[in-house]
């Protein structure tokens, strides 16, 4: 399978692509009625389906048969993260993390931030095509930009970490990730947080680690938290030995 | 340490800074004789050295002290890795590569590459920068590009993993790595190894390994690759704990 297509709306056995997604089909790929194609609801499935009806506006795929994608076996992964100055970074941040795996993602506000504006549906268009390019089912959840302090009082995951470049030792992610359960993960801005950030997320519940001894650029922390939680996995998997 | 500073040329004592760094050096940051910088010879040592001579073409450093870098307690990690159609997706694969750590990086020319040309010299500043921007002492070691049937056949690591997306179920990568062992991982073009290329490295002591199961792009498979690698130490020590 080397193409796959993504419509959220699947509606009584018919997928309905619209806007870019449908005049990629009908207009730039000139698909026609009959043609195979599989496509995601980005919400865990994948499907066989036909082309029924390719209009300017809206092209109809009927569904022919619907597959669950195997389902992740560790926990949910959120990582909040403060939008980099250069939004390049942070764009490329999206799609690497939508490629190795991840489930939510909060841009968050930080007192040190330089960048307090990001454009959403800029974004959301990175996460489906990093989607589709991965053949991924999972579209993952962007949140908006929101004030870091307001975040940590209202966060449920269970494991809850802060990567903060303090001085004192800390443990390292990897030791102190247990599989299975939903992790949040917060990577501040290029001046890190502040004394008073983190204070607060520490009373808040979080627990400041290391993500090694280098100095990582912020969008490069992120991913190599992705990376880190998803192989949790395969360490508990020891898959294909 | 907020700074590091980079020359490769230290001398009877003395830090010789030429070209750009010694112009930035002088002309931007306009360092005086008798201020005090921080300074590696990318071959992993950092330096504490008082500017002595601040001239447009050279600026002098006088070394005080000398500090080895903490040794990576794993073996080398050389990366063979097909430059990218885009540039950009390289360019940025050895910016993070540098940062998360990595010791050879060759770029490779394969039967289905899309790019069959780079230029060394912008490639080699953005290792600099990169290693200097994470405070490492370390500058990976960058090769020519080289055709990757000629390449296999003279690599001496004793792990050599080839990242392949062929059909059949592959071992992950993580689990099939000993730590302390001077490894090499070759990751294809956009198109993938040819089956022909892949039957060379087999026979020439290659392993093929899985990076998981999403189709990841030939930069993020890269990228992913240095941070496993990198996580067999974290295991080890169990830092932190």
């Amino acid at each position: 399978m080397s193409q796959l297509f993504f419509t959220p709306k699947i509606e009584n056995g018919f997928a309905i692509f619209e806007e870019e997604e449908g005049r990629h089909l009908s207009t730039v790929l000139r698909k026609n009625t009959g043609d195979r194609l599989r496509l995601t609801d980005g919400k865990g499935y994948f499907y066989e389906a036909e082309l029924a009806d390719a209009g300017k506006r809206q092209v109809l795929a009927r569904i022919i048969s619907r597959q669950e994608s195997p389902k992740s076996k560790h926990g949910r992964l959120h990582i909040a993260i403060a939008p980099t100055k250069n939004i390049d970074r942070l764009e490329w941040f999206l799609e690497k993390a939508t490629e190795i795996g991840v489930d939510e993602i909060t841009p968050i506000l930080c007192q040190r931030s330089e960048r307090d504006t990001i454009r959403l549906d800029r974004l959301e268009k990175i996460l489906v095509a990093a989607m589709k390019q991965s053949l991924r089912a999972w579209l993952p959840q962007l949140h908006p930009l929101t004030k870091f302090t307001d975040f940590v009082k209202k966060t449920g995951e269970t494991q809850k970490r802060l990567a903060w470049c303090g001085d004192e030792p800390m443990p390292h992610l990897k030791n102190t990730l247990l599989p299975e359960q939903d992790t949040l993960i917060a990577i501040g801005p290029e001046g890190d947080f502040s004394p008073e950030e983190v204070k607060l997320a520490l009373s808040s519940g979080f627990q400041a680690i290391s993500l090694g001894e280098a100095r990582l650029r912020t969008e490069t922390a992120g991913l190599y938290a992705v990376t880190v939680f998803g192989l949790l996995d395969v360490g508990l998997l020891d898959d294909g030995q």
